[in-house]
């Protein structure tokens, strides 16, 4: 049904994920028919991106309505709590996933009868209007470079990372398409390597030419003048503009700082969480030190060692330049700032 | 001959190296008896580490000039010529291969006769020397670090990259016997995982525990507090002070000064070169993206994405706080201290 590169297909009374642990050997999409499996998918990174795992959520509602409503037409909306909650824990940094979910549950008081027709019906709305944002957010972001500029994105912050399309590399899509762009660079990004496997296939296959690094090398980058902007997605961005993203990105901002390198974040309003005050209140999840000490299933590290393996870093919105989402760009994001956005 | 954790061995008239590539999986020592194999076991990383490439390149000369004067007991001299650019020309970054390979010649016009015993005498005396340099940075380094510190440490400059014992990690070997710290933490360093191979390795060999940390993490480490001190090694220190050393130092180094963390530099006076006004003279070697797109035989990026991949970097002599050397200590380097430092 969304054709535009998504990760994510409802089809045949199914959720389709497109496993991107398998990426980029094998495409695969696995189907699913029950909540819990697609909280599974989520904890586990079948679908990552904090877009994608919004949409994935509402979906996974969709699931879990059904099968409350199969066990008890009379009280599905008591039998379904335990499955959302499920799906709210699934991962703890994308605050994205509790925002569909809270989306979903909205519809809950108005509906009689088989919830599904209902609920299917918004999780598709929340999934096209992803996209849609990431189009209008890729147009905003394109309009900010200068021609002929080199970019570094990290992660993976594309179509696989959202509904479609992507914010990051929507941004860089449209700028691409604009002939701004010389050279797009990604930083390979330990320890999932989201750069080498997933950013770079998605971009080869747009034929947009991609030049990865090890995560180490963006600061010889720099030094030697090679970019002009850094353009990265993000997870959850605090009210005061604070951004939580991969880790790697508070890395980026500072270097780029140094360098007088911008430094763009692209994230729909949906990842904006103005119930923070700021960045330190963000949970930040550390995930098993084995995606450090291995790759895939191959041991790397010498044996006995132990790994510090958190996921996402908090950039200080002092060291953003510009957070662009569907609402509008933002220079220099600060509390009243991005209130006025989010009430906009 | 030389125990002391050393990657380089004469033992039985022939040159051994510790296979690094192989590490930590399997610990094997190849023979050698040509200098240019010698060469290539350099150009290939069996061995590597700017001061242990300097002693291999002596033991090389001995095997270079027992070949010459096997053919031309009268013109070894010029017959071992070819060898010795073979050797100069395996690795362009590190100058301690051009100073061994100099100090080696110099003894050329003294010797009547075999070579062999005279320059074995030689390259053994290198070796010794090395350590012997390591031991007492060790203890330059280590008296200027607080107590109960973390400490993070980039690619791996101890015993395996030297004659034997370390330079950075000869630093965080004395300051862990002394009890002065409480945590190192090492780069895994991409793309050759130095820190996460060797470095883990060989910490964990003398029960130093050690945690590792994917590269892009170093920032979100020195952000929540838990490091004083960066303590690196150096493959070329040009006459101003200008560090190059592996991929990654740089964005350190400011990353280091950006959260007000110490950043050393020990290296032995062996790898200062001030011939080079400054660090934009040293040569900067780009291995293989093959190094970047694949670990070891395994293709981990997209097909069809192109790499990047420079090796080494260059730290500005402003964001050095302190280079240690076995002639000392030396903070806020520039070209006058560089100077007075190794006419001492």
């Amino acid at each position: 049904m969304f054709t535009d590169n998504s990760p994510i297909r409802w089809d045949n009374e199914k959720l389709y994920l497109l496993d991107q642990r398998k990426l980029p050997e094998t495409s695969v999409f696995i189907p699913y028919e029950q909540a819990k499996e697609a909280a599974l998918a989520i904890k586990n990174m079948v679908v990552r991106g904090a877009p994608a795992i919004g949409v994935t959520a509402a979906y996974g509602t969709v699931l879990a309505a059904r099968a409350a409503y199969a066990r008890s037409p009379e009280r599905w909306k008591e039998e379904i709590e335990a499955d959302l909650r499920i799906l709210a824990d699934a991962r703890p940094t994308a605050v994205n996933l509790v925002w569909a979910l809270q989306r979903m549950r909205k519809l809950f008081p108005a509906i009689d009868g088989d919830p599904e027709p209902k609920l299917l019906a918004e999780a598709q709305r929340i999934h096209r209007e992803d996209i849609d944002a990431n189009r209008h957010m890729g147009k905003l972001g394109a309009a900010l470079l200068p021609d002929d500029c080199g970019v570094l994105t990290h992660c993976n912050a594309g179509a696989l990372a959202t509904g479609g399309y992507g914010t990051a590399l929507g941004v860089i899509r449209s700028a691409w398409s604009a002939g701004k762009i010389r050279t797009v660079y990604a930083d390979e990004t330990r320890p999932w390597l989201q750069g080498a496997r997933l950013t770079a296939w998605e971009l080869l296959q747009d034929k947009i030419p991609v030049t990865l690094l090890a995560d180490s090398a963006a600061a010889a980058l720099m030094q030697r003048g090679k970019i002009s902007w850094v353009i990265v997605g993000s997870d959850r961005i605090a009210g005061n503009g604070d951004v939580a993203n991969k880790i790697g990105t508070y890395s980026l901002a500072v270097l780029a700082r140094y360098h007088g390198v911008k430094f763009m974040v692209a994230a729909p309003a949906s990842t904006v969480d103005m119930n923070l005050a700021d960045g330190a209140a963000i949970p930040i999840e550390d995930r098993s030190s084995a995606e450090v000490l291995n790759l895939g299933d191959r041991p790397i590290a010498a044996n006995g060692a132990t790994a510090w393996n958190p996921v996402f870093d908090v950039t200080p919105a002092s060291l953003v330049d510009v957070i662009v989402t569907e609402k509008g760009v933002l220079e220099a994001p600060n509390r009243q700032k991005m209130e006025a956005m989010m009430n906009n």
